[in-house]
């Protein structure tokens, strides 16, 4: 899902800023001539997963509102080396001011799609769902969740804020499962959900008494990990289940086949290269 | 070079609204609890190079001047799986709202300045020097390029204001790279330096004409490079030549060998994963 | 919950711009003498629910960081009227310029939170828990939720990010619940809570139908309501039900004896009057 | 007065973040279906008179330019319960995103316009005019005010910079009401007016001697009023007296007839409730 | 009258923003050398009047809070060159990021006070008071108003806002004094003060009828000049009376001496040029 | 060169803020009569250079979109009193709200355009050229340098992150030239320039030593100035040299028959004042 612009915009704005600070020393330098119109092409330079290119026309707007952009091929489509995937028009310093900026965001989300769909395609015939998770790049939050979602995978929680998650620490702390969540429960919006983090069948036992939204098992063996499964099934068959720890494209199926809701990882965003687009004047 | 605080602090603040929204639900959530002294200690869970430590340390102070942060290895250094690298200390609410934010930075960074690392150490006996590039997460290229720094790697320019890049689009629109650089050089700070990209010796031959100050080797044969940098060391021994264009950790040495000053790559910024670490309550 | 100074500051700070536009020309008009040190005591006017003090101490606070603030009563406390509720020392004119914008809100919040425990109050010792809306004076959500969380209610959704509500509005551009659902819930954060407003049975059948989380019961009949809820029990132990509209101290109780989980009604925070409270200077 | 474009559009936008958060999770997780275009009508819901309207109509083409708003009724007009006072089109999800704070501000802000034009139509056969003070909620004090002019009250002053107002502290800490204001009058813009809260006689002749512009009666008994006028008339006639204290609908034409220019109140503001408005798609 | 830090400190941040951009490449660029301690001395290089030094102080605290600043004169005190004015010791970097910022406020600001002080003294045994205008520098009102108060000059309005002045073009739009008056009298808050600009007798006659506050006589030559002032002392005493236009230290005293209360002049702000002044380490 | 408007409407937007405050009392109190269509001149009062026009058009635009602005004679174009420089169409409201704002920009820039070219003709048959410096007012660097640049100097950096600038204190620092620069250059950006200020032949031939970009001589008496510059011609011919230190319009030529390239001074910026220009409505 997009930000609607009222969101999205300051941060572009400010990304620009970055980019440009006191101004394109180069391309306005040009004079007269950064004002022509002119017209470029975007180009994949490797295969992949295509995400951002509506937050990339955005920025050429910002810059000016007369730019023109067209996306050519899908959000989430994949793509060859080659491949066109938009056009945009407007004046040279529109299209130079706007080229980084727009680029960097695309190309990062783009490499994230394109991880996140290997890793959800490993499991397309299971049930099991990926999910991402709260370490993204600072600042990126929103962009990065959306093009995690655009390369297949559900969002889990976007900021401390619309979920309850109770890990080891707050467990603590609060002198076990049971207080933490009893404490938590009566100061929280009512329709958040709560999930627990929960390392073993005890601690399983206990979240489940605790009439928890979601067990996370994290870390756990496949073994343990199935029998977990299985206590929560027989309980409460409306919890659920998310898998968590170490997941790896090697590992995801045997995690997905103990018959859990949800696997997290943060490697579709922690571990994702850029994919390579350029954007060549026509 | 760390930003000042006068710089970095609005851009952690931003960072922390973005992780925390509109509260931590799960650690308010426990009431007089999260106001408890804690101390939790940082750990490196993979080998790598350390960088952005000062940094998380600020996180926990802007969200309480009186945390306590002591990095225990140096920017910089290199860590084994299991270090501790760093102590903090203050409230639960303090430790647990700025984990997310201040790991989040210091790996991403940390995994910058340990793949540039192994670049640095690919040419360290030779004179060529490792560069980044304008590819970097929008709103972390201060920080992004002090990772690289960190890393061994130096700095090009920060932005589009910094210095001039003539390129091929600014080129064709002048309609030469005399035509581009005469125009550009009039209306730019005087202690700007000038480079320009070039594709083949005529193009070099043409910035050498017009007493440019780095002149860049794009894409170029390994012959070719070298022809280009003798040509230009017999001209101008002042000029500084930076080659750039599909380095990789296979051909960086081959390209070091040509004598260029520079070798620029986005790989260390663009491909680099993020070094996993920790942060564990004592 | 309060929020964390990271997100109240700013507010707090632009609260005080708001007054203080280009400077209290009356108090600092004194020149020298606005610096001498300074007592106040703040008294309650009229009996009511205490909230506010932490957020007002945050106030004197910003404006100098040597402001001692010390509060006299919790929290929550009903107080009679001329009881001492804090205590607040400093500068004159940090006593005066923060005096306004902290009065402003401490009444403003006392207000709602000495409304909404007249609410609570009417059904205390029944399961039901009266919570709030999305009807909240622009800019104060988070404060006006912390109050009344503060008289006692259950804070509903934050914002149109944290919990799902699926309207009429929706439903009808989707073609039917069901469809509005399937598809809402393809794009959300998985561990989002979804929440449909019903307006008879056979809303509420297929509201169940479609494994929402929470069902609204919207201004419907006692009678009909009694049958929604026994209809949801049999299907969903675990579906949480809202009964909404129209909700008034009257009717409250009636309300709740139908057997709902929550109540919510807007009449706390949109029709509260401000709390009176005055600041001395001793 | 409606504060221009270049003021309120930061406010409004701020207030559509506050409620928007990371996304309309219901209506843009519609997906397509959310760019649909649609109309929507304003309903009054109770009897008042109606405030806000070119706001509400603001916000609107602030979450999309292309958004048409119509007001049916004059701002300040009364309306019954039922009349269609406003018409919007655009997009579903401009119109369900800008709903909740649109229709939050109109209705705070006719609630305020209907209270007053009570208190206004109860001495509008008099010279004086009611007025309203700084008690407002913190950031909506210019709205607040502009509301409080559409039900037909003056406004007092907007912020503690644009009029001198010397209050027992002041007077207190100067050493007595000549002192302050020598004082004050040294240091303020000249154009500025002073005025001064006076308890008794004594006070009023001191204001007097002290040149002042504006003499406040506060919480004066009526006779003691009535000579407080008269001594004012007598000495200075341009200068302009304001009664305030504990002004309630039953005793506000008491103390209009004691022949002072102004009457203010917190009241219009601090106890109005909301006017209900509703928006209906058709 | 100083801004409180509440208002000034968003203003300092900019502007120390502006200055160091990315970061201080100099002195940042020394290491560990940055972090030491120096003292620094400031030294008027030329004589005049001192303004700006308790903000050229919170310059330093802004970048490091374990700054120490002493003013080593009074603000508004004569110096001669070579006069040392303010002490003040910190880190290297801190003295050096924050050196240029606080000069230049420092210099702009004492050279308009410096300048001011010549116009003030000129007419120090008439009543007459010499006034500013809204010629500022945009960004720099505040400051700039204070200097003019620091020099001697009272403050003419500080905005839009704060006082009416009716001028020419909304007479015209108006269809004359009587109309303008009267339709703005209605909308404003009513401690304001209306100020007319008046350009001969006629519409002095018209401004006294309408009962304005402040008369401005607008460009009239001294024999007309006084005749105004004349026909307004008779009509209203309290009415202040305004000179302004083309005021010069050789004209100024002759507008003095034609009994108006104020001479308005943008010359101080718009004329003055910046005091020398330099820091210099120790 | 103009910022881009990604970079310059906010400050713009602040700048309208600061003056308009809560609203144009006079002109929004006109009521409907002040959105009625009028038109308004700009008229030069004082001959000079123009500069700024394209930024006094922005101004309006931002107030609103639907105002035509036109400027009549080009940047940097030399106008005699009286002559018509610009149209602007809009609303009263947009063009009385913005007058002030723009008027100012203009004035402030072409002040500093008009004495910039009396300096920059001084020399124009000689290769030297004259640069501003950072002593420029806070918040409006870029658009000081603008006029700079538009009044015929070079600019020299925008701020201390765009070149290295080793100065005394550094120096005294680092322990000497060679040790600071060697220092800085390790921490750098590699396409920056390295200036150094010296202040004698030792020094001068320190810097050479340490391959410096940029040699500034600091107020050295003629005769060792061109001393100077014969010693680093010799040495290094593409070293830029720069003079620096109390430059007047009356020593400017003396300074440039030396043979350096670049003659920096701060009188442009600090001691011009504005030039008269006004906008009358037609």
């Amino acid at each position: 899902m997009l930000p609607p612009d009222v969101v999205l915009d300051p941060l572009l704005r400010g990304w620009l800023q970055e980019d440009i600070g006191r101004g394109d020393r180069t391309t306005l330098g040009l004079g007269a001539i950064a004002h022509q119109a002119h017209k470029a092409i975007w180009i994949a330079k490797a295969p992949g997963i295509i995400a951002g290119l509506p937050i990339a026309g955005r920025v050429f707007t910002l810059l000016d509102p007369h730019t023109k952009w067209v996306s050519l091929v899908e959000e989430g489509s994949g793509c060859e080396a080659g491949v066109e995937i938009a056009q945009v028009q407007g004046t040279l310093s529109s299209l130079l001011m706007g080229e980084r900026v727009a680029l960097n965001l695309a190309m990062r989300l783009s490499g994230i799609a394109t991880l996140t769909r290997q890793y959800v395609d490993k499991i397309a015939d299971l049930p099991a769902q990926l999910v991402d998770t709260r370490k993204t790049t600072p600042g990126l939050r929103l962009l990065e969740k959306y093009a995690s979602g655009v390369g297949g995978a559900r969002n889990h929680r976007l900021g401390l804020d619309d979920a309850v998650m109770v890990k080891d620490n707050h467990i603590a702390a609060a002198g076990g499962i049971a207080a933490a969540i009893a404490q938590i429960r009566e100061n929280m919006p009512y329709p958040l959900t709560i999930e627990v983090e929960t390392e073993n069948l005890a601690m399983v036992a206990a979240a489940l008494s605790a009439q928890v939204d979601i067990i996370m098992l994290d870390n756990m063996m496949p073994d343990v990990m199935q029998q977990a499964v299985q206590q929560i099934r027989q309980a409460q068959s409306h919890v659920k289940i998310e898998a968590s720890g170490n997941v790896t494209l090697d590992t995801l199926r045997a995690v997905a086949d103990t018959g859990v809701d949800y696997i997290s990882t943060s490697a579709t965003i922690t571990r994702s290269p850029w994919l390579d687009l350029s954007m060549r004047m026509v």
